[in-house]
């Protein structure tokens, strides 16, 4: 079923309106009267609803059931990753957010070669927060993810290490694997921090571990910065007993 | 350190010689005199060799150290794919030789769009078989991964049906997870099979059934096709014990 994420101000009673990009996206689907779609306030209520009037600049909904989602994991999982080169963040945030991330952090490290200035990141943002909302609602969630942009490596780290376990993948580490980590202490609540391109360096993952990190391994194959962070939200949400 | 594949007939002895793309690769490289590489024959063996001598036409190593590789996966996990659009193949090829993967077989199914003709499947399978390649040197693997491609959806579940477990994910399977059908049994092998973007048809999956196939969910969420597979992949590596 079709799904559109309204902001609570559309959510009148029974009756939802479907305005500006979710009326252009309902008219590019051919959106009919008496149809059926899933309405979400983007934090958990689904709405099902029948399509009862369309207009030219909005069409209006009447609800029929309400109901809690039933697709968001039951772990809050935030992905944090080092900026890594051109589209390989879009594609992180896609696919993390299909993979029920809670939310997705970028901030910079020593070894990121992108860097992302006050100027481009209002705009960078707008655009990464938008590619959550569109794999939210093709992937049926009831929440969108929040893209957050952190200024620095330590505020990273800080921000990362409320959640109840915190996790640096890191290559050098060989011992300690996600799943030692995992199995020790329960969480309802997970940061997993991945680098870009070149890794991170030794000093950071010290500043990590004096933060209270745990430094993991992903096994011996050396996994590109776009596939690691997947990898172990995969493999986070299987042993969460999400699949 | 960069790592080459070379086929047996480059070894000899202890005296290795880059030719072809490994020659061309090495100069993009510009690979020194003296320089450490790994050379690996694809099969599991890996040479440490030293640059001896460099030529416009082959570069000669000398091998210092010869050990079996230690970036394989104990278990032999075989990636099924229904043909997806565009280049969501390849996409899935490069991350599930990332992976870990032991081979890759994409197929036809009732719902997929992309049709393959014999005529452009040898140049199709030759590019795959590159990009498995390039993805097994970067992510230090000692076996490149066999891309396949076979004629038909009941050749698929035939050879998919030899591992220890074989496994097609279902959108609309509720109750068996993919971790219920991990556990139930012990296995070294074992091959996923994964829909195009329509997923599988319902008299699909009773074949498989037939074919003695586990049918799991992949939890509440819609994955993509070129999602799926590599969701799935990561947690069995991971419940396999590699990280």
């Amino acid at each position: 079923m079709i799904r559109f994420f309204v902001s609570t101000q559309d959510i009148q009673g029974d009756i939802i309106t479907l305005t500006e990009e979710n009326l252009n996206h309902a008219k590019v689907l051919r959106l009919k009267v008496n149809e059926q779609v899933l309405v979400c306030d983007g934090d958990g209520l689904e709405c099902l609803c029948k399509v009862s009037q369309i207009f030219d600049d909005e069409i209006i909904l009447t609800v029929s059931e309400r109901r809690s989602s039933v697709s968001e994991a039951k772990i809050k999982a935030s992905v944090y990753i080092a900026f890594p080169k051109s589209d390989k963040l879009e594609h992180i945030i896609q696919k993390a957010t299909e993979l029920g991330a809670y939310e997705i952090v970028a901030f910079p490290a020593a070894r990121c070669i992108t860097k992302i200035d006050a100027k481009s990141s209002v705009k960078k943002l707008q655009r990464w927060q938008k590619i959550a909302h569109s794999a939210a609602e093709q992937s049926g969630r009831g929440v969108i993810p929040k893209v957050r942009l952190l200024s620095s490596y330590a505020e990273a780290l800080k921000d990362a290490s409320k959640s109840d376990l915190a996790i640096l993948f890191y290559e050098n580490e060989k011992a300690t694997t996600l799943s030692m980590a995992l199995k020790e202490k329960d969480f309802t609540s997970i940061s997993i921090l991945t680098g870009s391109e070149g890794g991170f360096e030794e000093s950071e993952v010290a500043k990590a571990i004096n933060e209270g990190f745990k430094i993991c391994t992903l096994g011996n194959r050396i996994l590109r910065c776009e596939t690691a962070p997947l990898c172990a939200l995969s493999a986070i949400m299987y042993e969460a007993g999400e699949f």
